[in-house]
């Protein structure tokens, strides 16, 4: 709103009612900010649901943000989760935001949602509903409330003037809905006349004609057929969860089964979409690191050994939990970083190598033998590794620090040191350290980016920022998401992770978590990989796959594969070996032209095999229904309709009908409408009392009472059904009448 | 629903969908009961709401009854608190249940609503929403559910039928309420012809003629008083909540001030309501127990002093909570028990003695010199006693058993006895005892009479029940309410006080509350007493006033007197002295004849003065606005917007009718519609922008985009407001269609 030229100030408010309060706790204690004084507060008087307290604006306005104020210490009736709704009119709140604080005593600001359909929303009321206190069953207290907005007349009264337009004309749609769908044509015609409100576009007011007006199916279909052709579907198939289809990807029968990459976790890949060709470079056999660099090409479904030895070649030593990154431009390979075990780690074996592997010339190059010599990084571990080909510049983050053990008690006793941000700019050869870790606890002021590892890092070519998420520093896991600007060096948070969340919304702290980026798409893909309950590492070992928006900051998952639910369900049509084991050290990359994932390996996770390593490799394609199989559905449901009219008029043609045109549009992968198709010939004889249960449960009303032709109700229905293909801004309103009608009176 | 004649039987259901699950706690598990195994149950993966178990019938039944099993032992997961929600489609489910389950592994059964609107509620998807768990932050967890019910098609059909008219009907009704609104008049008689639906009853639709579409004021005052007339606000005054209206009985300024009863608690009072005199005796005046014994005539406000000293009359010694009761038709007052100090409780002191005070006489009798001796209680205290006219009996339920103090250790290494329910037969003057208190911890199986000291019984004469509520019992403090059948001494749960309740909804369990009752209009009455944290009763002491509807078992709340909010409230316009201040061991009457309470003394308990005992009297009255005040509130409505039109149109006359149309219909006792006539002159005053703001936040839309008029709009809204005044069943719908305009795309 800042940009809206208006001046944004404290409101003024009263509160208007609360569901509850103790003692002396009274509500309009809300309105002081006396951090020091215990009893400056509101607090309920139970904890059981629904809780609120009601404010009430001095004038109506438009609200920016809201600040919470706090106690001096922590306190166990603080709201770790609450939800605030606001409104003109107390009985018709929208929901503003949905968070909870911290447990702290730092006053925390939330910006409001204040747009709805684009617009800015006016309130009168500013409602609070706590949900959770931070000692459970404690009830709930708040310190301080300040409001931040405008009630510049000239500013609210347009948005007054477009909600009240906007309310009054969903009201009529929604009228209007309800007639056409009760046959009630002539109120419809008189109501859209005099109200000059659009039910819909005339696309769909012309299908609602041939479809439930005519029983013109045809033309109904060749509709469909036109809605298609325009992409009118291309916003409903963005609104569908993604479905993982994932495939093996087998050998070719005629090739050497030796002649691909063995067994291994912590390796490294990483895909040249230019050539569709994938490189793999060593990791942890379960017995030793490996030093063969493979390729694969999709195209030919062939694996090619560049090297069966890197460091015999020059290249680097056997390795596990290095980085690699591909400069796909100059077809150049880099390789940092490396694991050691603590025997090893002398004084003179802990260089941190730096490897560039030419494709085109298939041969190594060291750029340097320790980068810390030359201000890039110590020798570290399970670090991240972003290239910006734009600029040629690598980005190095976290990583844990390996340092001498030949002091056995040195090594133990000290604190385990982790990595800062470097840049390494190719064309220089030059590093330069961006971020050193902060040592010490968290500060509490600007954010600061604490290292780590085991975390994710992404860089997005057109924004400019690295996206870097979760990992795990000593003991702590952390759930923070948060964005780097390569170019202004600004970090922003994204979620800062301290905030207890529902964990079915949002991936799980973790560990070995992967992580893909599209650029085009704006989304960013997260296989899930260690639990962070390592003790219940075999009951634990989950993967589940989820997709980031980040234009719309939402997650969503679209693929579990949990290995405690895998043994119950036996039952389940799942067939075996369609999908990955779960594991963890596994590998992902992604073709972001080809919208493709690649898996390999990883380590299963066995208790009772902790050696086996895995050499299996996976496609992973995230589909959604495309334009043509819309179509298709579309014409079931139209054909589906035709045939329920036919059984009723002519069966023996209800029966060709259902062999031939029916079927004819049936999506014989999809398990359910397979069934629903096979179940089609029993409506051919089922008995009357199933036919009646059956139009009942459709909302069938005795025809003595009711103003709606069967046939017309059955088409009204499948009409529906259509419409909410189509984007919301062409159709009817999504919700009936009937949905509101209230029982609450009995 | 048994009465139907339908057979009831378990139903079989399927998990249709749950909000998330817990390892291999999956939702299926609730559908076998095995109470020894941990792991067979639903277990939710969060306490965060919202969390639901979505169960699909096999086919729409009319449910019966819902039974939770449970794990052989307690367990923190098992849910205190839940709601039950049913209905055709999950989209659209009625609340079925709103309860929680004991902590224990009884299995419990609950019966569902299964009444809409009087009609069977049929269901074909049932959800049960978890609130909280017993452990607080834990999980939910389900172990068994059976549901029961009939899927008979016979029966359900009619149901389904109903259900779906019953929808189709209100969902038109919301159409036309909206159409004639928005003055779409022509649309709304072309659906009204079309449907046959009726919006409201004709004598609504004539006021809407006269008072929205012709502006005839007068017409539409005739039809108010009309329908005044004919009484048809009687259910909107039923539905609205009593205001209390304490005011002080003074003495008449020519009689005697000291001829009237001294300060005192735990004193006993009776009222005749044939004569309208109060009879009150003995108590305790902070040093010493009185037997002084007087009457109040209420025609005459004076107070006449019975006897000075009762014992010297042969009546009762001086004592205090002693029990009394009065047999209004033969004018006898009986009195019964007493409290005594553990140095005066020796063998010899110990009889019950039980007197009888015969009204015409003016006279003493002594029934019996210790009613243990012929099978009535032994000597008690803080029991209750109640007086069935029809039958000439007297119930006396529970107080403590005096018991000597000779033995100091055995009486004080012994528990508190307590004595059971009694009948005493005045004709024949026998006693019997009708359940003697059950020793030792409830019983899980048919509930048992515990007894108890401090609770409150009432005698309900036609429903022939003694209505029993809370009290404590040691340390314990019950909450319970039953009903004991005089006549089958059959005992019924009305509320079993072992769930937490929202305090807000129910009185908080205490010590002495007052109760009394009005048969007539099945209402029980409750002052609430002294709380149960007796450590802070400085803090709270606080009187509540409670109502409980027998016929709808609801409790609510009048009143409430908090000593904490009063130091507080110095800003509030409440006149000090206008109600009592808070108290214990007063004691109150009920005139139901006259609809009046009257209240004497009682304990203050100031810490500071803890001898200090009241001798204020007070009545209170329980008031709802009369049809006549409602008229007046309908007259004031009407003219404010005649006035308002007269505005824009007529500023001189606008001013006349304010100071003599209008002040006429002002309800000076009502402060805030007095500060509304006030601030009325100010709508001749008022700047262009506050009319505009005015408009919008009343809902105007732009002239260019609005089907109505503004003064069509201005009638219109205060149509709406008188429709509230007449019963449902008459009136248009209370919700508008605005109001169900969703905002959640944005």
């Amino acid at each position: 709103m800042a940009e809206a030229g208006l001046e944004m100030k404290k409101l003024n408010y009263s509160v208007d009612s609360c569901s509850s309060f103790s003692a002396t706790y009274f509500p309009e204690n809300i309105m002081k900010d006396f951090p020091t004084d215990q009893a400056s507060r509101w607090s309920s008087d139970s904890n059981i649901p629904p809780q609120f307290i009601l404010l009430k604006l001095e004038r109506a306005s438009l609200i920016e943000s809201i600040t919470f104020g706090k106690y001096e210490k922590t306190h166990v009736c603080n709201l770790k989760k609450f939800c605030i709704y606001g409104g003109l009119h107390p009985e018709n709140l929208v929901e503003l935001l949905n968070s909870g604080l911290k447990n702290d005593n730092q006053p925390e600001t939330f910006s409001l949602k204040h747009l709805v359909e684009g617009k800015m929303f006016p309130c009168r009321f500013v409602k609070i509903v706590p949900v959770q206190s931070w000692g459970p069953s404690f009830n709930f207290s708040i310190w301080y409330v300040e409001l931040v907005g405008t009630q510049d007349w000239e500013a609210v009264k347009p948005c007054i003037q477009w909600y009240n337009a906007y309310r009054e004309r969903e009201a009529i749609r929604l009228c209007l809905k309800h007639l056409r769908q009760n046959q009630c044509l002539e109120a419809f015609e008189c109501l859209q006349k005099r109200t000059k409100v659009q039910l819909e576009d005339p696309l769909l007011s012309e299908l609602h004609w041939a479809m439930v007006v005519k029983g013109d199916y045809e033309a109904t279909e060749q509709l469909l057929h036109r809605a298609v052709d325009n992409g009118l579907f291309g916003p409903y198939i963005h609104s569908q969860d993604y479905v993982p289809e994932w495939s093996r990807i087998l050998p070719c029968i005629d090739e050497d089964p030796c002649h691909r990459p063995g067994m291994r976790g912590g390796h490294q890949m990483c895909i040249d979409t230019n050539t569709e060709t994938i490189y793999l470079f060593g990791g942890w056999d379960g017995v030793q690191d490996l030093n063969d660099l493979w390729s694969y090409s999709v195209p030919s479904n062939s694996w090619t050994l560049l090297s069966n030895n890197t460091e015999e070649e020059g290249g680097p030593s056997a390795r596990s939990c290095h980085k690699m990154c591909l400069d796909q431009d100059h077809r150049q390979l880099f390789c940092l970083g490396r694991y050691l075990d603590s025997q090893h780690r002398h004084t003179n074996n802990l260089k941190s190598d730096f490897y560039m592997y030419d494709i085109e010339q298939r041969k190594w190059h060291l750029i340097c033998e320790d980068t810390a010599a030359v201000g890039g990084p110590k020798l570290i571990f399970d670090h991240q590794m972003c290239l910006d080909p734009e600029k040629r510049t690598i980005y190095v983050f976290g990583g844990r620090i390996l340092t001498s053990s030949s002091g056995m008690a040195g090594a133990f006793l000290s604190e385990p040191q982790f990595s800062g941000l470097y840049a390494y700019h190719i064309p220089t050869s030059t590093w330069r350290l961006l971020r050193d870790d902060p040592s010490g606890s968290p500060g509490l002021g600007p954010i600061e980016m604490r290292s780590r590892i085991g975390h994710s890092m992404l860089f997005h070519p057109s924004e400019r920022k690295l996206f870097i998420f979760a990992g795990q520093r000593s003991k702590e896991y952390l759930n923070d998401f948060f964005t780097y600007n390569v170019d202004t060096g600004e970090v922003t948070t994204v979620t800062d992770g301290t905030r207890r969340r529902d964990p079915a919304q949002i991936p799980a702290a973790g560990f070995t978590q992967r992580a893909t980026i599209d650029h085009e798409l704006n989304e960013i893909y997260i296989l899930s990989g260690l639990s962070k309950d390592k003790d219940k590492r075999d009951d634990n070992v989950k993967n589940s796959f989820w997709v980031y928006n980040i234009v719309d900051n939402k997650w969503t998952c679209v693929y579990r594969n949990d290995s405690s639910r895998e043994k119950e369900s036996d039952t389940s049509n799942r067939v075996p070996g369609e999908e990955p084991c779960p594991r963890f050290a596994h590998q992902l990359v992604y073709d972001h032209v080809k919208k493709a994932h690649y898996l390999f390996g990883g380590n299963p996770g066995r208790s009772n095999d902790p050696k086996m390593r895995l050499d299996d490799f996976w496609s992973l394609r995230l589909c959604r229904p495309s334009q043509g199989q819309l179509l298709t559905r579309c014409q079931f449901l139209i054909r589906k309709c035709q045939f329920r009219e036919l059984t009723e008029a002519d069966p023996i043609r209800a029966m060709f009908y259902l062999q031939n045109n029916l079927s004819a549009v049936v999506d014989r992968t999809n398990d359910e409408q397979m069934a629903e198709f096979h179940q089609l010939t029993n409506l051919l004889f089922r008995t009357e009392e199933q036919q009646e249960e059956d139009e009942l449960l459709n909302g069938k009303v005795d025809s003595a009472e009711s103003t709606v032709n069967s046939s017309y109700r059955l088409r009204s229905s499948v009409f529906d059904a259509l419409a909410r293909f189509f984007p919301d801004y062409m159709a009817q309103p999504r919700f009936s009448l009937t949905d509101f009608v209230a029982f609450d009176k009995a």
